[in-house]
């Protein structure tokens, strides 16, 4: 019998759910378990970020189905728990500790679980390929995209100008600076999950760059937020919208979670 | 005129200086300099292992150009500078410093830079594919071989063990603790970069298989003459001899110099 249930409004907690799923299965408990314990933790505890989820919707933006794209969102969630666990680690020469909830293992568990986490996400993407739909080099290029994101030009630049400007006091200060540590971080990285669901959904060269631009949008606008600037979250978000008018005639209801935040 | 020098003995360094130069090429000095510098210092101050040329050695034993293997070479250097960074690294909880040179920059610098290594290997991997050659598969598969060599069941389990020794003061007193670390230190790094070589250059699944093994008592040598044990240095050496007699009619010179130390 058809259900009766209403259809529930999408949300992107429940894609973000569905990865975590992903990565449970993908990261069984299992020996040696002091090795795959913190495994967990730091994989499930990391704050969530829209990223991963915003991949997901993306895929099925460009009109593939969301399982296509659920490696390159386990990656990416691997990628920013491994850079959220390493900002939190006690070095002898931070200058502050960061705010934060106290630490569940020592640093060098800590540090070494993080760092595994990052070739295990490149092993998923490598992993779902699969020769009989000949997604091979979506995958290579989904790994291009994702390394740049979080590499030397991208979000380890971002840490890099925080630390910065942290040591020099202005963190809190200058706004400029504050908007192109996000435009690395935040923007950079939904830039990056967007691009790369529409790489595996199988979009065209012009469905990739537009929500490439919509996934940065997204993020400098959530950025901005997260900086007290409202006035300029506003506007990314206008800019965000306008992105989506190019998909205009499609299903906008799960990729319009992104913006109504 | 055709040169009359003596063939110069081939000698795994050299194999060693040429990943380097293709990495000096895939590394660029550019903008932004206070992230590509660091990059560089800890590309080329790491100690210099064995695994990298192995990789090129191994690929060439079976068949294939030491081109082909270039980028799963230089991968495997950039992870296990990865891993020596982060080794280094000043922990507020870590019980001793470990001994080495002063280090060059500041612990969180150290910390990103190396973060950002991996994903760059994974990324040269994936550029290295080309379409009309039809490696995509063998560089997935050398990909996923990376991976679970430095992940949780390799070379991080590696470092749990240590650790645990560390703090339990068993360091230098337990034979068999100190060969279960090698085995997934030197050996199983090792074993990855002789398979990864054999992948690469189109070897056979038993050509890969006999590499793997011949990599794996190459580093278990390697580790056991780093510990002080020459009686096992010497067994292991005498086992990876054993492998290489599988490729009897092949020119040895090249892979031989991996268990001439």
């Amino acid at each position: 019998t058809p259900s009766t249930k209403p259809i529930p409004r999408p949300h992107w907690a429940s894609l973000h759910t569905e990865i975590e799923t992903h990565l449970k299965q993908a990261i069984p408990m299992k020996e040696p378990l002091e090795v795959f314990q913190p495994m967990h933790h730091l994989v499930f505890s990391a704050p969530r970020t829209t990223v991963p989820a915003l991949c997901l919707a993306a895929c099925e933006l460009v009109g593939g189905h969301r399982h296509q794209a659920m490696a390159a969102a386990s990656a990416l969630l691997l990628n920013l728990a491994n850079a959220h666990a390493h900002e939190q680690l006690p070095l002898t020469d931070r200058p502050k500790p960061r705010p934060g909830p106290a630490h569940a293992y020592d640093a060098r568990m800590e540090l070494m679980t993080g760092d595994g986490l990052v070739p295990f996400g490149f092993e998923l993407l490598a992993r779902a390929d699969e020769p009989t739909h000949d997604n091979s080099e979506r995958i290579l290029r989904v790994m291009i995209e994702i390394s740049r994101a979080v590499g030397s030009e991208g979000l380890q630049h971002a840490q890099h100008m925080r630390n910065t400007l942290e040591s020099d006091g202005k963190e809190l200060s200058h706004v400029e600076s504050m908007k192109r540590v996000a435009e690395k971080k935040e923007g950079g990285m939904h830039a990056c999950g967007a691009a790369c669901g529409a790489v595996m959904g199988g979009g065209s060269e012009e469905e990739i760059e537009r929500l490439r631009m919509f996934g940065f949008y997204v993020g400098m606008s959530q950025g901005m937020l997260q900086r007290g600037l409202i006035q300029e979250a506003k506007e990314m978000k206008n800019m965000a919208l306008q992105e989506l008018q190019f998909f205009k005639d499609r299903d906008l209801h799960l990729i319009s979670t992104f913006i109504n935040f």
